[in-house]
């Protein structure tokens, strides 16, 4: 299976530049990315030719921290005291969900994600895993997906949950084609004891897969794991001695000290900055412009449209990198080109997925297409520019992974939009009013 | 003329919050809005009826600080050093823009408010006021304009500027129909010398006009001036006894301290909130929710796209309020439906439009239909929430000023998107390379 994709303006994030002219794809893969106009005999060779018409095309966006499971909860309440919020709006509802609820949810999640350019999301949720795995092989966008586990509960318990983590890990891992990646996720240091989280490390290594974990979120969290422990929660991560255990991917980090900053480049680590969350729930602004200049990979995430309230990666990044200008009085730090990778190589970095983020040959061949004929973005020839400070999610015409186009001309074509908000609408009710 | 619009959710912002049903508008003014499904009779007299199909009609939304003379410099340059970037990049362009260019850019700007759902806008800028508010009575949306005027100049140069601006002010204000409003405009404290803000307060005075300035954007300038006069630019100007004068509206605020904000409400003042700008330029963050606590009217803008880069005030009100949140660290601060006002009522306050902003009886027909049709609106039901959180400028499908229909189905209608996008890039080459 061939395809080609030519007169495009390719943003390739690679070595490769801007290039203006086409890319070839075959079996799902980036073979050939050249500038100008593609022969008459590659163009032969193609089983699809998809003219660009002068479109933008760049690697899809890369979420790397989201709980789709909890989509149905978005506007469900606002604008409360964190703990409020969640005693008594998100726990209440969450119990209530059943498997139809949150596929549900599920479903209206991956089709605004991809409506808004995101080709690889990463799933942290307990319920559900087997079946959401299942039914994102069909749909065909990638995803990276872990059984979230809580360890306030039982050694049994948790050893319980450690081995469903486990099987769906062993079952999951590199399925459809690869589009499925598996990591295990402690949910937090304030919800796992050090010796449960010493076990999955222990497992994860095992198993080679990287671990991903909220992390100094909120002050209070910080301040109560000192009050506990004696020390923040990174602090002990470190002298429990898993950091240089797997690959890290820690969400958040918002309440990280210098020294942190400091140490934290000696590890596999990455950081998901969810900007958006961060605010809303007025947890503060992680230190990322001071992370990135150390050489840590930051990389950038929605967290659930509970708390967002969508998952609008351009959106995400453009406040996201306004807010370090602002919070740092320096309009020069993250610096456009520098900002979009945060959304497509970092992602792809701090996912463990080694040919994904980037058009270059070799690469799969997951991107977007963006249309540029819309006021907001003329004139038209400073295009890292636009990518973070003007482009809108509904510019995203074209979405492929793997090659596979899930998004023509801003429909999906493997979910049924109207059936999905339909179905979405009515379970929110059932479970709300129940 | 009359005109119906049935089947909406209307948002009013008004005594009558949301209405299921319709709303009759008779010479550019709601006469009625009402629940449910109008009489045949009513909708016999309607010399055009308008099946909103259950779409949510709210209050255009008012942008109360920008300058659309320099639209065309959108991407021009980003990331540089506040003075670098003024000096090296954005004076040399402006100085080069002539009439044509400025023109170009204008008619960009007011497209892509209107595809944003933006209906009255405020423009602060120097050159060819005569001519814009020419075309803007045909385009049709509605304005506040003004001859920005900076004093560091002789004092006949001075007395030129501010003729100028009152010639001006006269002709225009209330013209088109009471859509165009006129105000005068000194630049800001740190570019006007006390006598001559103290002449242009007496002429709006005499005119009994509103006077718009920049105040406090940055640390630099209240330095500076401290420097300079030993005061803050606030506290000089209330030195100066001219706050009592006139109605004020002072864009970005950002440096301002705690006596100033227990100060404010003390004057028949507004303050323009432009967040994206502030964090951009790396200015910081206006003290929002403090001042809003304290009764200060506060209202939005945009400032231009060479410092923002989009003029979408929902993306603008998204970000300035999750901004709030997230500084203060409170996640009840600005609660959506209060936040909303800011976009609609506290923006028709702040240009001193007394029947703008809600819909309601005897008001101005400015208002504006979204699409719920979208993942990212669902569940539907939390429509302020919606709103403020996951609202795009793209769900805006018409818009309407004085009951006129300037947006249908995302198309502009007194306006050509082809051509304006055209000329405006040719503009900026021509331009650019010269």
């Amino acid at each position: 299976m061939t395809k080609l994709i030519k007169n495009a303006k390719i943003i390739t994030m690679s070595d490769l530049g801007i290039v203006n002219g086409y890319a070839f794809i075959r079996e799902g893969q980036f073979v050939e990315i050249k500038a100008g106009i593609p022969s008459r005999q590659l163009e032969s060779t193609a089983n699809e030719v998809i003219d660009a018409n002068g479109k933008w095309m760049t690697p899809g966006l890369i979420n790397t921290h989201g709980h789709t499971g909890m989509a149905l909860l978005r506007g469900h309440a606002d604008d409360l005291p964190l703990y409020k919020w969640l005693e008594e709006k998100m726990w209440p509802f969450e119990a209530k969900q059943d498997y139809e609820a949150i596929k549900a949810g599920r479903e209206m999640a991956v089709a605004e994600m991809l409506l808004s350019g995101t080709t690889t999301f990463l799933e942290t949720y307990h319920l559900f895993i087997d079946e959401f795995a299942e039914q994102l092989s069909e749909i065909g966008v990638r995803a990276t997906l872990m059984r979230s586990m809580i360890g306030l509960c039982s050694r049994e318990e948790q050893e319980e949950k450690l081995k469903e983590a486990v099987t769906l890990a062993k079952k999951w891992h590199n399925h459809a084609n690869g589009r499925l990646q598996m990591m295990l996720a402690p949910h937090a240091p304030y919800t796992c004891p050090p010796l449960f989280i010493e076990r999955i490390v222990e497992e994860a290594s095992l198993l080679q897969l990287p671990v991903h974990m909220h992390l100094a979120e909120t002050s209070k969290e910080v301040h109560d794991h000192i009050e506990s422990y004696g020390v923040h929660p990174f602090d002990h991560l470190n002298q429990l001695g898993v950091l240089d255990k797997v690959p890290w991917l820690f969400a958040h980090c918002v309440h990280m000290n210098e020294e942190h900053i400091a140490q934290m480049p000696e590890y596999d680590l990455s950081v998901s900055y969810n900007p958006k969350s961060n605010l809303k729930l007025g947890s503060g602004i992680a230190q990322i412009a001071q992370m990135m200049k150390k050489g840590i990979n930051v990389a950038l995430g929605t967290d659930s449209v509970a708390s967002n309230n969508t998952l609008n990666l351009f959106e995400e990044l453009r406040i996201g990198v306004l807010l370090q200008k602002g919070i740092l009085q320096d309009p020069t730090v993250l610096e456009a080109f520098e900002a979009f990778k945060i959304a497509t190589v970092n992602g792809a970095k701090a996912l463990s997925l080694n040919k994904v983020g980037q058009i270059k040959n070799g690469y799969e061949a997951d991107f977007i297409l963006l249309t540029n004929e819309e006021p907001h973005l003329q004139p038209k020839e400073h295009v890292y520019s636009h990518l973070i400070y003007a482009v809108n999610g509904s510019d995203v015409t074209d979405v492929f992974v793997q090659g596979k186009q899930l998004v023509k001309n801003r429909q999906l074509t493997t979910l049924d939009q109207e059936q999905i908000m339909y179905t979405a609408n009515k379970a929110y009710h059932r479970i709300h009013h129940s």
